[in-house]
């Protein structure tokens, strides 16, 4: 029956609260988030965002916040199934490989829903950052990660210097996102 | 300087994941969710509701779910200050001195938003049910306490049923959310 | 009945083993202390100060030990219904607001005992500062969260400046816990 | 110097906070209670119940309640030093080697203190029973421990049942804490 | 240098103790065992079962415990680099992609010690149970996550029920197991 | 009957997987590793150095590995009755004693098995450095308690100063461990 499905689904998600974001976990952080706050974070992080964009008027044409704001909520939902493969991982699990799992894990969750396949778009444009709003939901990813990583370093953690290391190789896809990311680097204790 | 507010608001932000829900500390859950926990799960449940309801041609009008989206990923911001105020203080914080406490409070932490007033707004739905989409929020909220409720409880957690009890007493605003709950207490162990 | 009352009430104070410090949360303080944590370390201040004060033939009359620890035990009481607003809220909740929720708070704990009435003067005392006794429970608690930041930072805990600070600004009621906490604060890493 | 004793001492105290009762960890009990949570649970229960045996005018001659607070601040505090070690250690570490160990622990810490002496002396009436305010900080230490076990159990904790029947086992000392114990086990789930 | 590849090895080897056992996370579980908890578990019961069965005269030839007991500490190896993917992963990660990456992970993890060869086809011992160690290990590893279950649930925990009904369709490699297997079953609350 | 000992014995030893180490506690380390984390690290420490010693030609005899292995198994396992007490504790229980608890806990727990007696031999070999696998152990124990401290100093967690003075004055049975122990002092920040 449909809705039960519907229930199995969001069940299923609650289990985000209770898996942990394992990169912090291997540097030694004594309470790592879990992948909910994560996504929250994310989301949060869209939100304000899209509207300091949007404000600007630099852009060619508005983002739409409430597309950017579904691809952030449903970004990390195939590690429900799959749990968050830390990044050493890339070396061992081929990217298709893992892609092609978190696609088959999305279908399987969001099979009762009426929309499924827009939802497996949504997440494919985040995937292959194919529009704006998908790359904002990836650069607030990298954004989230690293506000929180400087929220550790904060708190007194430290060990998490090949976070920086490998985000000043990365490529922002806005420059709003760039700015905010020298700012936080200037912050580090 | 205006990216400077933005950063401390991203950052201030991330403490929601480190906050505790009170209502499951007060019963003696041993590993409560944070409000970000649940303020993601509330954006996920009002994402795939939406998509449920707008499928199923029985509103008046559609739900705009990028606004609803917004208004869960902003409905539990002022406890970033506030923390999260169990039900028992209702009988001992006047209801709008609350309300009052959580404008401020949500006023301070957007103040460097080019949308403030609007977020404001938003916020505002949710909490007077002032729209549809403010409506859904607020069931979503309700119904995604008593998922995690129900989970809790499958796992073996006891001495939840004024949960359910107090719930009983709900009315709910779209009758999907209503069946829902019937379901989910009808899987209780 | 009136046992039942009293079993009530104990069963209820265990909560305060559960429910967070909540200013250490904001500081992303991995493993915050526990109301009861605090409680307990206040007591045990008062009683080796009061020993101390006692001893040291510079107070015009003894301190009376006992009604001191009656006060320390009974200081954070209303906390198990109010939970710890933490600093941030002053701004958010009016002074007078929030110390009429603990008076009632502490009335609807107490009041199966035979000395409710007395119980909620002592707590009044601490409150208002209107004995030697509430007094030294007002440095204790002070200083005992000082102990404990310490403790933290000693530990690697950083971001807690902001204690030390706002604790500056504090006059101490106590020759002694002036001098105490200046030598806490040299200790500092 | 003086002072910086009684620094070290009151930092050292801070440890009972970070330090399980054991009990619960052999259970499986998954976020056990800190020692110190417990000694403030235990000097709650006695500030309360000598308010109550107080009043009941049933006692030869009325308790002196800030001296049993005194004693229910002190009695684990051997275990900054010691741990708390659990039960099954009765039937490995002789009584009195480990009545001696707490007895030097006390010495060692209490020693900045003006009245070392007579705080292991109150120590003392609780380990011997020796004084009515002894008494009653051992039925407290008890029934603390059952109030927190029955919190549990509401909780959702199982395979605590020996901790009931090696309780079966005790004679109480006041007979309201034989009812009250009488009435915890009435509310077992 | 060799002494800096084999203390960056033992370095590594302790995120094992950080990373949870993700089967009982998605069961919500609440204080979950890590990697290394598990891992000891396995060498425990290797070492007390191949002790019953040299003993018991039943076999062709005795176990090599030392050969058995390597195996059990080097079984989740790889897990320091791939972290623990919960059965579900089953339907998403092909099992050779699987079983390649967590070659790799050994090869990457070992490359440092002389005997890196003779461990790699220790640990194939296990993933193929070519020999009667490898089976044992295999046997003692599914037979540890019981006892583990069984230990939660007496506990409290609920929701594990399809950890015995996979179980049930397990054939084990030592009869003594298939016996201790159905006396914990029988030990089920 | 034999099987439910050995039953009892396999349940009982999982609680080394709750108990945490207690050294850490005491330094405010705030996410303690358990006693079952430990001795998977010190067979895993074993496990290498048993390997480097063995192809390094420079042992009068080669070291039996699997005997290592057993003893590491084994050589905190008197802790599932005796708990980790912490260093201090020397100071207050006399050697003898807590040595004579060991014994008589690793007694009744292996009483079971049919190598009860050559597993108490075992761990004598640990306790009193007899043979070249007991000795190679108690370093290993030392060792990884190093790497562990060395590991949360990298993590952000300070005032472990004293492990490290303490295990200045320690000497080594094997150069190789004194070499390593030089290089993670020389990695320490």
């Amino acid at each position: 029956m449909e809705q039960d499905h519907l229930i199995a689904l969001l069940i299923e998600a609650t289990v985000l609260k209770r898996l942990p974001r394992t990169g912090w976990l291997l540097r030694g952080v004594p309470a790592a988030e879990s992948i909910a706050d994560h996504s929250f974070g994310t989301a949060f992080v869209v939100l304000a965002l899209a509207d300091v964009l949007n404000a600007s008027g630099m852009l060619p044409a508005p983002l739409d916040t409430g597309q950017a704001l579904a691809i952030a909520v449903l970004h990390d939902l195939p590690e429900a199934r799959l749990t968050d493969l830390p990044g050493p991982t890339k070396h061992l699990i081929p990217r298709e490989v893992k892609s092609q799992a978190e696609v088959k894990a999305l279908e399987a969750l969001t099979a009762a829903l009426p929309s499924a396949v827009r939802f497996q778009a949504l997440w494919r444009e985040f995937e292959d950052e194919s529009t704006p709003e998908g790359k904002l939901v990836r650069d607030a990813d990298k954004l989230e990660m690293m506000i929180q990583c400087l929220r550790y370093e904060l708190s007194g953690s430290r060990g998490l210097d090949d976070f920086w290391a490998s985000m000043d190789r990365q490529e922002w896809r806005y420059p709003l996102c760039a700015d905010l990311y020298a700012r936080l680097k200037g912050m580090r204790p």
